[in-house]
């Protein structure tokens, strides 16, 4: 794959989502990415979605375009190799990203001994080094309890695995701007953060701790309502659902339009004394407001709606199940430049999407398929630690390294 | 601020969070990150949570350690000096990030007749350029619809706006990527992408797009439930509710072995015919599973189950809503070296997460709070344009820029 990170290299050990997913937006930039598992495979070479034959429609996901090496690690050897894979030399390469716990032979000071300018970025699980996932993070940050109904007290934890989207997507970030400051200083670097700290921090980007700490009105759960300004969801007449935005001064007045509810809205504006140019007022008195709306809603089809919003401008969206979506959303499809059909290692052919970044300077690859573990440990231990072909023989031999689909012998033997 | 970046420029036109995130995650790395804005301010300035003086904690939390200028962009002079900021000259200067509507004057192919190597990076509503937003993204990728309680069939949406999130973050990378290459080959750069492309990509990262393509189990809601292996939120004996996670075989062992209901549990295995050592069999029967598990929960306070968990290293969780959080956790605290409680212009004094990245060559700074809108507007014209003295007051004298708070004289004057 060609790219704008075309010649850099980068090692990655790691399993669910976060790492991988931070390698993979590299490997979809051009790098190189190798992830290294044990012979097995890692925590999540079976995490689900899996396939009927129990291959793993997330691994496949998660691990486009890099290539992989399987090897033995409680092995000296197994550990000399992935020490050798981490600190190989090249101007663009020496760069280690891991959420594995960091044992004494994989730690940076450790690594370093062996290139000194290392790039390693690590993802912990809170600041202690504590175990953490987006499962525990998200409720002791408090989104859950404001999630779901208006009105309900059961928390409702996020389906997408959120703070590990913005951690892995951080580590890209964090990695490449100590290869700019190796760049200009030839110094490596030690980078480390944590899941939790991601989210932490994110409450107070929202301005959600300023707000709780100034003793601001208690949040609450407004159901699928946008948070501070208009945006509802409305049944249509065919019993379709459709969200609408009412955030910007140009999007309210756009819907009040379509809606013709102008007259309404201005007897509801005087007879409660607010201001609905405010918005949030249009957010402290979103259910009067809504229930204006409805009768429109509910007297025409989706469809209909979506032209009409479309012609005008206005912000909204249909709500989807992951069958519709795939089924009947163009931006879903090979429509889409960023999506191709390809051929997927023991799983089929399906749609794949590549990196949504577009570069000027670059066209837009097809995708490339993950790899199937260990697919690529004889080219890697050749052509990244540089062992003749004899020796790379008896590693597979010694059941040191395994290649693709656990054979321990070489693909060509 | 200093930092990993220190010496870099970058230029926003933004509002809400993707691209203003973006900006303040470079500003916290030491990048010098100037946000211009209309005069009165941008779409964002008065975005929820607001303080009762109508100062928005929003922008206090997204735009901190920026440099904020006012110009009036509808007159020729404002944007002739929006253009010179952008294109100002610098080794280390010449990037813009923005989510505004791009108008001719300000697009890639008009600034860079002004420097030819200039990176631009452009987030768009979808692939079309059409509006969308994380309230819209979101339902139409089919997240809602497995979000919230097991059996229901009302759509969730989720509060955070995650897909902003991400996005925000990748487009850090893009800026990154862009001037890496911009180092190596002397070539400028425009880039684009779309928030729902960003969501539309993820759907295929976490592999659902094949898992769905390829006629898998329909996924359904599974309320607080971990999707694939186990995970459950229980009551505890004091009312509390605490996540905690099975996903690795350590995990979940480690769980049995803390709730004593190995025989339990081995006799479920037995009459169900399944094996849990399987983490899709956890999944699958993970409501059986949850009810041997929930006496155990049910018969002893949070506290006495937390402590034990962080002895057996188990990934655990409480349930929190924002005020508790902020008053019991101490991650959420200044015991956390990555907050500061520090003053905050027009909102007051509380705590402020600076990056959650820790390099090792840059200790931790205290973070910068955000700026007034206008703050900066005189320095700018002067450190970055280069005006002298007597331009910059005749622009505050005839209205094209404005001071902090609106003010058309200069502070100084």
């Amino acid at each position: 794959m060609s790219g704008i990170l075309t010649g850099m290299r980068i090692v990655e050990g790691s399993a669910f989502v976060a790492v991988p997913l931070a390698g993979m937006t590299l490997a979809q930039m051009g790098a190189d990415v190798i992830r290294f598992d044990r012979l097995g495979g890692g925590l999540d070479a079976t995490r689900w979605p899996v396939a009927p034959n129990g291959n793993s429609h997330f691994w496949a996901g998660m691990n486009k375009g890099k290539r992989s090496i399987a090897l033995d690690m409680r092995s000296p050897r197994g550990r000399e190799l992935v020490t050798q894979i981490i600190t190989a030399p090249g101007k663009d390469a020496g760069m280690f990203m891991t959420n594995l716990k960091v044992r004494g032979w994989m730690d940076h000071e450790t690594l370093s001994q062996h290139r000194k300018d290392l790039i390693m970025v690590s993802l912990k699980g809170d600041r202690h080094g504590r175990p953490a996932v987006d499962y525990t993070v998200n409720p002791a940050l408090g989104f859950p309890a404001i999630t779901g109904p208006e009105g309900s007290t059961d928390p409702v934890a996020h389906a997408l695995p959120a703070w590990d989207c913005v951690a892995g997507q951080l580590m890209v970030s964090a990695l490449l701007a100590a290869e700019r400051h190796r760049f200009k200083t030839g110094r490596g670097q030690d980078v480390e953060f944590s899941l939790k700290d991601v989210g932490a921090a994110m409450l107070g980007n929202l301005g959600i701790i300023g707000d709780t700490a100034m003793g601001g009105t208690k949040r609450q759960k407004s159901g699928n309502a946008l948070y501070g300004a208009y945006g509802q969801d409305f049944i249509c007449a065919d019993g379709q659902r459709i969200m609408v935005i009412g955030l910007t001064g140009r999007q309210w007045r756009g819907l009040i339009s379509a809606t013709e509810t102008q007259a309404p809205l201005d007897a509801l504006s005087t007879s409660l004394g607010v201001d609905f140019d405010d918005e949030g007022m249009r957010y402290i008195h979103r259910n009067a407001i809504t229930d204006l709306f409805k009768p429109w809603f509910a007297a025409r089809d989706a469809a209909s709606i979506g032209k009409q919003f479309d012609e005008l401008g206005l912000t909204w969206s249909l709500f989807r199940d992951f069958e519709s979506a795939l089924s009947n959303d163009d931006d879903l499809s090979t429509e889409n430049p960023m999506f191709s059909e390809i051929e997927n290692p023991g799983l089929g052919r399906f749609l794949v999407p590549g990196s949504p970044l577009n570069f000027s300077d670059y066209d837009r690859d097809e995708p490339s398929p993950a790899p199937i573990l260990g697919a690529n440990t004889e080219e890697i231990l050749g052509d990244v630690v540089g062992l003749p072909d004899v020796e790379i023989a008896s590693l597979f031999d010694e059941g040191v390294v395994k290649g693709p689909a656990g054979k321990n012998m070489r693909p060509a033997a």
